[in-house]
């Protein structure tokens, strides 16, 4: 989905594989991809992680930054930091997670809910401004994914941007297919 | 890896997705296809559980017994059984699953130590009689894991099975690459 | 399809890679996996020849012989044998592939005739008795080709044989998708 | 490869899948990927034609031309425009393709020649302004070739252009390998 408005800062409560907290505001001038995903999420192992290691693999890491954020929004109790710190190890993870902000009025975590994802994997491409420019649920083509990263980076221009809408989750079914796993809203 | 010698019974500390225990010998007759792995170990995930899957695709059920071994033998305090059932859950893993019993000797639990096994995923071949034919770690090719049990099943005559020997563990190092997680002994 | 009956012996115009004619009655003891196919047949490109490789990989050559056999029943123009050659060459295929006979009363050349075949790519496997056992239009899976070869190196009985029939060919149209080109009878 | 540079205009004795001759003339203004194969190379039908495809569904056609180049250095006497459209057929190749000029001075045809490609197959994208941009031989990601089509379609402004460098061809050998096709110069 082609969106344009300004990428609300990530809510944090760990960081893993960085040695210090990172923060979108402190990445303007570099295209972001930001991949949600969960760690027992078929369709992020299969496809959304190895595709964010191609971005990273494909482009300079001075011109694209590639974040993970551990989104969970099921199965709490499983899905743990230290949970998540043995997967990332196994799968030989190396760039930069963020643990999504856990919510205190439903399962859905704060960034998540603000970017309004649809479950997980999500891709979201953020350009050198901090707008928001791609939310994609599900499996999105390396090629087109090229593209639009390609488009991003050719862009030079500066905008203001304005004040990102919070909506806080209330009581959230959520299902796993094989493109991924969705929230019911 | 070929091998010909009684297959040691499974030593189980809870079963997933039966409604009652399964034991090597109420499955004498058919060729059992025991599939050991990890839930966090990458190769079992992108390899071993859909070769399992597949067997159990492949053959009648009334033919081939298609069962999982969760053997942790790295990271116990996150691969808990709870976890094992998410995984199961949103991995749609629809065979029964063995939770190996864990040794108090060492990481390796009871029925990997018995069976020897190198890490996970590992595939062993259990014949109509009750025999260990095939014991291998890593990535088996489809068509070989297919001759191979298309061999075991055209089989008729039983033989008489001798005693296996135990081997209990002790303080193990384990690691994983994109074949999958080895034990080094 | 699982068939038992005689297989007919190959009618073949030319022999490649290999120094002599083979013939299925020559072969009688081993299982001979016969691999019917057309150069410029894509579902022969993408998956038949790398299958026929694949059986000449996983099986001792003392056990089981791969023979392509190049059945062209569309554009018999552009599919001759000189660019059979060229083809064979730049795919590197290593094993002895025939030339089907032309027949003199239609496009389908006379082994795929008496084969009965719908297409290629077709997998014929024939057991050590020279008795055809399995049929086989489009795409196999590997681990069902390998159970199938399996079961067949496992018997070891003779059997007398009795005749196969004979279906000569007229004006045939034929087409191509995915999963190969198929004869329209 | 990265380059910047006039890209020469095709010379070509034929054009499939198209009413009327097309030239990189009558596309300024477009994106234009020219893929060179030849069509009994491994290598284009695995990769190279599927990644044509590939482009031609990802991006708008008012703003990328996807065009085949027929560029036949070995095995004239079989590749010949017959077998080619054949070949277009079976394969549903649905992009024009030309057919690359011969030279009455060795193997290695015109437009071939003029590009000094290595072999095939080989992407050439040329930007708005009719100049080339990227040269690749063998296989490229499909993220890599969607971020460079992405940044060419993201620029706007012209420039002017200088003259393209001709280099007849004389006496190459060529050879295949699973990555494509080289001339050996």
């Amino acid at each position: 989905m082609i969106v344009n408005h300004p990428a609300p800062e990530l809510q944090v409560s760990a960081w893993i594989n960085t040695s210090q907290p990172l923060s979108l505001a402190a990445l303007r001038g570099k295209v972001v991809a930001l991949y949600a995903f969960q760690m027992l999420c078929p369709g992020c192992v299969s496809h959304g992680i190895p595709q964010a290691n191609l971005i990273r693999d494909t482009f300079d890491a001075e011109d694209v930054a590639v974040i993970g954020l551990h989104s969970v929004f099921e199965h709490h109790d499983v899905m743990t930091r230290r949970a998540l710190e043995v997967f990332m190890h196994e799968y030989r993870i190396k760039f930069p997670v963020a643990v999504d902000m856990p919510s205190s009025n439903g399962p859905v975590p704060l960034t998540m809910e603000q970017y309004q994802l649809r479950g997980t994997p999500s891709l979201l491409l953020i350009d050198r401004q901090g707008k928001l420019r791609y939310s994609h649920f599900g499996r999105a083509g390396d090629m087109q994914v090229g593209a639009l990263i390609g488009q991003l980076l050719a862009e030079t221009v500066a905008e203001p941007v304005a004040e990102p809408a919070t909506d806080p989750a209330t009581g959230l079914a959520a299902d796993c297919s094989g493109e991924g796993c969705a929230i019911h809203r």
